[in-house]
């Protein structure tokens, strides 16, 4: 903030609250924002259904508690009040956002509108600090990539034809969350979304759509699956995907996985610090080439992951990072062919000193992930 | 748009492009946008993953598919084309919001910064429309709460002391969702977090704070219970939440209990066609009072909802919309006191030409709400 002489700075994004100040909060309508001022001053602005909660937050100089939104008064008129007591002078604001980023049924006016000037764009003060995960933010994720690991494991053995997508996952991800909650006591999902389930998966035709939705099919034999795994582990995520196969896959559907694995261990490989991100993917791109996959690629290779399940940097041709020690990225380039279907795996890799780590301990070959074969 | 005399309108909000063209789509970091120009001509920017979904759309114009963000040119920037294809002159484009709403790793420029204009903020155009619920749109509201129902009679059912929450909800809510695969052929998520289980609660002193998380500690004797079940019919939703107890419950519980039902009773029969929305919070408001429990409200009455599972406006003593005809409401004024618990039941409820229909056929006195009594 001193670099760039702010005397105060506001942060509306939920992820970037929660970073800062540890207060982890499902975002509704009512608008959160946390104040910066000097010397560690730190105001945050809450609803009342967030009083308790926030009491219990360390750290915080000043707790503003409005009762509810919309309400008499646009709660956010309370920023300039906040902005005021630190003696911020409209000019040197910064800011993630302009204004509470709107979700749900929020309408509220722009910072800009408060203090009659564009706040200073300070976003990327708070996103460079968060691309470069703690000695602890590290360990939550491992525990995540180890939890998931379990939950798929459990999956996979459950799997069988003539079941729903949903009847063969939920009661193994229900037993992985009960597993979850009796070996490490008090946990509990902090994230913006705590009632998912730790893992499921997509079949047949509609995983060649790299989002499809579960149809709620039954499964059937040479069906491809595409699944996904994780935890969260203190509001900190993982992923864990692979593609498998409902009996033995079709001469096309192998030679499309072996292409995906290709890519996959070939990205891995590629990413170690100094690398840049766009690097990572133009690699990639270079080899689904070289294997006549090129036109089938429909995503870039990677995200970061953290607090939030996406996270920037990306391994995107466009993106202008360059890796770093105690980067978490996902690994992950897929292989999308219309009529045979959608493959893609994807691993929680660590950047370190001397190179790079796969987070992620789960089978990557074919023949540890036929179904049935 | 011709009123306000715009020339075009750009659309970011993931919900309103969902509601204005029937594209769902799981939000992330990959920005999507909906250009509307004159004679209803429709353009939408999609990244590839979405490409095979969107091209399922009917009634775009012009479909533009850019590969993956960040990429090499940042995808927003095909706005400028799509707008200077209908010929909006840039102080003539009307918006929901400057740019992309951030989300995940997303960071853009404004529209303001594309077109070199701030937009006209146009949010309220479709807004307006979103308030007041189709005859279709009603009749999925409905379904949702029948289904809400089902799953929460079969959780209700299965809570026993000794378990987890999670142990007591879970399977009940995997097998509701089975029902639901098994009745509607056909039928997926659409919504913005298809993942989720149709029924849970929160016990204890957690219920205490109204957006309490589930603990994780074993269901015991003098608990009391906050549940919410739902279900996402095309993409809309309903709410059903109750508050239980396991065993019976002290003087307490019981005068707390019943001064919240008064209040919800009170809140139904308040709301009509011509009531102004921030009356029945007054009206509820003043009811605590008389009751005695009128500090111990920790959020408003209620707020609409519909394809976003909170949505406006808000029965809320600062909103100045008036109840119509087809709008349609939660109905959940609470009770929170530190050690006793919380307290709050929530039923969807349609505003109709004659009063109002309570949608949520679930009961709401206490002694069917008393587990193992």
């Amino acid at each position: 903030m001193d670099a760039m002489h702010l005397d105060a700075m506001c942060v509306f994004y939920p992820a970037r609250v929660s970073y800062l100040t540890g207060f982890h909060h499902v975002p509704t309508e009512r608008p959160i924002a946390l104040v910066l001022g000097p010397n560690a001053y730190t105001a945050l602005i809450v609803p009342a259904v967030e009083k308790e909660h926030a009491e219990t937050i360390p750290g915080i100089d000043r707790l503003d508690v409005y009762f509810e939104y919309p309400g008499p008064e646009h709660p956010m008129e309370r920023l300039g009040v906040a902005l005021a007591e630190v003696g911020a002078q409209s000019e040197r604001i910064g800011a993630d956002h302009d204004g509470f980023v709107p979700y749900w049924g929020y309408r509220g006016p722009g910072l800009s509108e408060i203090t009659g000037k564009a706040p200073v764009d300070a976003e990327m003060l708070i996103e460079t600090l968060r691309r470069v995960k703690s000695a602890k933010e590290i360990e939550c994720i491992q525990l995540s990539c180890d939890w998931a690991a379990r939950a798929h494991r459990r999956m996979q053995d459950s799997i069988v034809t003539g079941k729903t997508e949903m009847e063969c996952y939920a009661p193994a991800a229900v037993e992985s969350l009960a597993d979850m909650v009796r070996e490490m006591p008090g946990w509990r999902p902090r994230g913006f979304s705590g009632n998912e389930l730790p893992a499921m998966f997509v079949a047949g035709r509609s995983t060649a759509m790299p989002h499809g939705f579960v149809r709620g099919h039954g499964v059937q034999k040479g069906d491809v699956l595409v699944t996904g795994a994780g935890a969260d582990i203190d509001g900190y995520h993982s992923e864990l995907e692979r593609t498998m196969f409902v009996g033995e896959p079709t001469a096309a559907q192998e030679r499309a996985f072996d292409a995906m694995l290709k890519l996959q261990s070939h990205a891995i490989e590629t990413m170690s610090p100094g690398v840049p991100a766009a690097e990572v993917e133009l690699a990639v791109v270079r080899l689904a080439q070289e294997l006549g996959v090129g036109d089938e690629l429909r995503h870039h290779v990677g995200h970061s992951i953290g607090l939030e399940a996406h996270e920037a940097p990306f391994l995107d041709r466009g993106d202008e990072a360059v890796l770093e020690p105690g980067m978490v990225f996902t690994a992950e380039p897929g292989v999308y062919l219309k009529d045979v279907g959608g493959f893609r795996h994807s691993d929680t890799v660590l950047i370190t000193e001397e190179g790079r780590r796969v987070m992620t301990d789960y089978p990557r070959e074919l023949r540890d992930l036929v179904i049935g074969g």
